[in-house]
């Protein structure tokens, strides 16, 4: 039945083909789960609420596919999105499954590989541009390296960089209108991957030839694997007018690439994230890059997909609590005054000639440990 | 006696005061070695050859001393330099550790401590002036929180902004000729601090009003602290010309900072390291900000610094090798041919026509264990 | 005012003298909150409701105090606990902060060293019994490395046990009536420390001549800093019978130690122990062992301690509405046939013997992300 | 062509047959490398010098063979094995392919599940006892957990201990003369899997019914992975008599299962391990539980096998020159003098009214900065 937390359209809600369809195949077991075709994955997602679906080029058409059977393959898929009311917000390509892309796509030493990743791209594009989507995201899953023999760093960043210009140049070329979302990850599938965080691509982009075109995707594992804040990593990709896309899922430091259901390792750090997309007015999808555990049969995936939905609408719940909270408020209530800080000849003199009170700032306590712990209770639901 | 590995002016090799005059305090432990006065510091280095000596404004000058206490205590250091032969490339300031800082600095909710942190940095700044630094380090070591409750990460960003941008241009307007190095660190002494990792810094830079005044000083134990490849950070920056500065040093992954003697942790990734900025032609310093163990009385500190500079020589002697080894080159011959990926619709219909042999692509071994098997056994000097 | 979540004495809540007494030095910045004497720790402990309060041997009498001193101190400090219904659970010492153990106590290479250890813990045994303790804990922060190079590590081993045979030795000699506690941690402020995880500790009481005297104080910070799952580790000790005593706190994986309030790194984490402690009948002390953020002044220490407490009632209460669910207890239902398993020729030749559905087994939907999100529901109050 | 690095026999080197045979599938690509037929593998392994092969049941013989196919395979593997000069000292059951232990195999909720598990271990018990195996490694793979609501943990350690009991006792039942080897890992394929660490077990060990045959099989990347000095968990179960096996590969810390080359992450840690084996005169197996990197061929996989067993030998040759290092050796030379720590009465006056020169003790450098020099250059032949 529905209730307060059941996902509507406005919430941009959407799920990856790889994620609802994640058969459970993992580095020490065989799958688990039966193939659940991108037509019955749609079903399902119009089934449970969500509002948009995303792929990779071979979620949905076969690397070996035919041109006929390619577009016989991309006619069901639009007319089953159709059907369920599900859009396409955004498209990506697989450069990781295929042996071929064992050292790398764009930034491989082989100029074969690297010219067969930017076909494949190109044509990636052509399927997500004629699905609708304005997205296109680039995870470079397999541009890393187990040893630093193999090739100098900087050498993989130029080879990445004429890569991004050239697919820039494409969609310019075919009017597609893309945004580029660039994601990044530390490691795994590679012993290292080049551009570890989501601040390494913030870097790069300002060396592009159209950066105007280029943002992020940042995945709330790939900066938790590495122990990083993930909501400061957003922030700064907001702030800079680059955070196109996002995926949500969930991910304990340090280990392996989890996926897990959004929110059920982190939730006070999903709480803040939640927060910080809804007070800033992120207008983007919100997309769920997880995978149901391999405990579950496809009636769990559908509970799964659900769960992080549920979550996320929760969490919205909360933070509108917190921003409305009057003892909160009145400890965010900023101390000190807001001069002006624009460099001048004036401004510097005044400044330098100030005399600070050092000690009695120092002595001023701030009442964070009461702000948590409250914000601990509202997010508890006790408050 | 000297040998191949006796450091010389002409290898940049500089110290931090703080790092030579580390008396070893820890969160669980009290101080272990009596105090080493700066010009003491600078008599040490003098001694066992390095070449520079770097300093925060309270190494040398007291939070508290008068401007008559200042001028004496900086005319007797400039002296001792120059009794040393030792240089003073960079200079920092110190902004975590007086509890005024204790929420930060730049960042800080209090405007107050804004400006103090201004005000502090531009008197830094003359002091690295006078002293002929070129470069001003910027490590924001309680720039962050504990919690996110209080205050936006994209605040923080935008007060970060301003205080750059307020002290390049006090750098202009003086004419110091600094390039600022910003130094990223994911955490301690806060939970997280703002600009996780290098890269988080390179994005942040683009945003500035003098991008061109402003680069990074990564150090190693900050990436390795997140498990981040610091290789990889460092040849982005160096890519991007921002390599301004570096910090060597030591550091085990997912752990509190330890600072190292160099190479001591991981010898492998130093030496990739070495090996880049040998290759590259990286002239910066090469600084090591690193601490003796606190088992070591000032002997053992002397110890520790050669240490560093010892192995940072073995280890490019080593490159060399590596440089040099005629299979290692064969194993290195790049595959396939370098067609050029500048776009056009030429080049796009040609690259949409081809045909890519994608099995026998796939097929070919790269040879990758072999050649880090080579570059296991030249750095343990058995080839 | 006070509400279902107000202490009371019989939750056996205690704290340390030097986690509210904590001053907020750390690596990188000076103190920034005034001393805290024992009995005024005490009078606030029993202000906010606390049960007991422990203490190493310095935090209550100073390394250098005279006999007399001493024993000035103890009657006041007993008189304070008297006076504000306090009582103590546990003692312990500090061998650690002083520089004479920078290499080490019980297992340093100095004879003398490890002499001085066993004397002044002895000592510490006495004070613990005169003020009432039961429980001696013993966590050896600075048995450990930072190069391997110092001592074989089994060697480490050896005096270790050494060492705590002759203490349950001499408190059977004074009839004290300890139980050990022994504290493992993997690393800071050493490298490395011996005996890195509460497993590892389980496995040396093994070999110690009084195992019986001896159990395990696990602490939530020192497993999560290695990234393990606390609860495990916990649930293994208890189910050996060695869970005499917990240190909780929070703490982010893979970094320096935190000390966070409890609850408010991983609240799911502290849920799922707080449900296991009440759900075995835990009977011991729940000790909060951890400190205020350095943004605080006494009065933000008080909330902090009262986080703790508050937070650990919650969850408790969380915990037995989890299992009065119902839903929850019906996807809990084990499935399958327990089948006895104790060996006999019979039930070997039976077990060989049987066929199994291999497939079927493999087929069922274990329904665990529901199980998992209706926890998540419970938690956050919306259930 | 051989040198003082060509493996022999009495090296004891051994590998299992999924490392050589590692195909190179990963979470996110595919397949590299065609099958390696057992017996090929044996004829690689007896090519490169290897001295033995380890197996699960399932690397030898499918799960859904027939009695009459099992023999069958059996009898050519081991004709193999005689015709290359390759013993087979070590077997082990796979408990974590096969979608049946999807949520574990011993600590399954489903008792049916167990009971397969506990059949599927006997015969792989059969097939190792008729291969000449005298170890039985058990690795738990799947006993864990991605959500604690599943099952309480101690209910786990429980069923784990009946399991390997009833092992125990099928083993002396059948006079097999299995010593068994647990092997933990702390996440990974599970989110975390019980008995995290070599510590857990040696805890574990000491419960069963039958401790004396019953050790450890540590593994250098589980205990990396969770960044643990793998030195110390080695040296403790050695000390106690627990170390029956061990895995040799390599791993950077915090992140998914390398299984890299021995050596080639971390060759200091790598180092003092072999040193502390052959110091100590282990005379079990050295397995290579590792494999090679996706980019290799077969030839490749070859390169990658020598490479451990040269690592190895380079190492330990290492290991002879450090010992015999005169200064090394006189910088070691303990400190004190070891006055016995046998508890008695009069022990007990004695060291109550000992003074000791607490600042006397604390001011000598121990000189382990200079050691751990020596060491790295030692490691990095140039001494």
């Amino acid at each position: 039945m529905p209730d307060a937390y059941t996902p509507r359209p406005e919430d941009k809600f959407s799920f990856g083909l790889w994620t609802v369809g994640n058969r459970g195949r993992d580095p020490f077991g065989d799958i688990v789960r039966d193939p659940l075709a991108p037509i019955d994955a749609v079903a399902m997602l119009g089934e449970i609420g969500a509002w948009g679906v995303n792929l990779h080029d071979n979620d949905l058409v076969p690397i070996d596919a035919t041109p006929a059977e390619r577009d016989r393959i991309v006619t069901e898929f639009k007319a089953a999105c159709q059907r369920h009311g599900v859009v396409v917000p955004m498209a990506t390509v697989n450069l990781f499954f295929d042996p071929v892309f064992r050292d790398g796509a764009f930034t491989s030493n082989d100029a074969n590989v690297r010219s067969y990743a930017l076909q494949k791209t190109m044509r990636a594009m052509d399927l997500g541009a004629e699905l609708g989507a304005r997205i296109f995201v680039l995870w470079g899953g397999r541009e890393g390296t187990e040893t630093d023999a193999c090739r100098r760093p900087d050498v993989a960043v130029k080879r990445l960089r004429e890569a991004v210009n050239y697919l820039c140049d494409y969609s310019l070329d075919r009017k597609y209108g893309f945004t580029f979302a660039l994601e990044a990850k530390p490691n795994e599938p590679r012993g290292d991957i080049y551009m570890a965080t989501t601040g390494a691509y913030l870097g790069f982009i300002a060396t592009l030839d159209h950066p105007e075109m280029v943002g992020v995707n940042p995945e709330v594992a790939h900066e938790q694997m590495a122990g990083l804040n993930f909501l400061h990593a957003v922030a700064q990709a907001w702030e800079a007018g680059k955070l196109v896309h996002i995926d949500l899922n969930d991910q304990a430091p340090g280990r392996y690439d989890q996926d897990f259901r959004f929110g059920s390792a982190n939730v006070k750090a999903a709480f803040w994230l939640v927060k910080f997309l809804e007070d800033v007015g992120y207008a983007g999808p919100r997309h769920f890059d997880a995978h149901a555990y391999r405990t579950e049969d496809h009636e769990g995936v559908k509970e799964f997909a659900r769960g992080c939905m549920r979550t996320y609408l929760i969490l919205r719940e909360r933070a509108k609590q917190w921003n409305a909270d009057a003892e909160i408020q009145s400890l965010l209530a900023e101390s000190g005054t807001n001069d002006p800080t624009r460099y001048s000849p004036a401004h510097r003199d005044q400044l330098l000639g100030r005399q600070f009170d050092r000690a009695g700032l120092a002595r001023k306590g701030l009442a964070y440990e009461r702000l948590d712990q409250l914000t601990m209770e509202v997010l508890l639901g006790v408050r």
